[in-house]
């Protein structure tokens, strides 16, 4: 089962199951460092959807930091990755973000539709 | 500045600033604990949209214990509450919940339009 299946029910709707708690829960945990949200944020942003650690130098850490972080997001299932020659090379997932963006927003709907 | 102001550009849309970050992973981290999601979830999907600790019982935890994870949702900003009587009422914030979703949602925008 992949996070993407499992984490679609928005909260709203029904009280959440305990496996569907422990998915949703360790990726909004991945996103609950400053840090590791910038990073993540910088990743998703990036030119082409993707970067390499060697594309990240703006959020103040140093670089075996910042690879650090991004191993945990994609732990996560938050990332995938790609090794490209020297560099790997990250990139969101997004059937896990919208699914996770579901999980907060049916809630309300009146806000964005 | 109010949480849901803060949170709301896209991270896919530029890197997130230290300050928008520092506020986004508080709320975050605030849903990255299993059983405080499920309790989240359980106020959120409660008739009229609120609950005290007394609807709450099914989710395997004490009842100190629940109003100790209602309070840390309180403090990140993704609850209020209201006494009433006995009973403290909780109650989901649907801005912040929007703009969380906002955050991560129009990404992937052709999964919700």
């Amino acid at each position: 089962m992949s996070n993407a299946e499992v984490c679609c029910s928005p909260v709203t709707e029904r009280p959440m199951s305990a496996e569907e708690a422990e998915t949703a829960a360790r990726m909004f945990k991945a996103l609950g460092d400053p840090v590791r949200l910038r990073l993540f944020s910088a990743v998703a942003s990036h030119e082409g959807g993707e970067a390499c650690v060697c594309d990240i130098s703006d959020v103040g850490v140093s670089q075996p930091t910042v690879s650090h972080h991004l191993k945990k997001l994609k732990e996560a299932g938050l990332l995938t990755s790609e090794r490209r020659g020297t560099w790997v090379y990250y990139r969101v997932e997004p059937a896990v973000l919208a699914a996770m963006g579901r999980l907060l927003v049916e809630s309300s709907a009146g806000a964005l539709t």
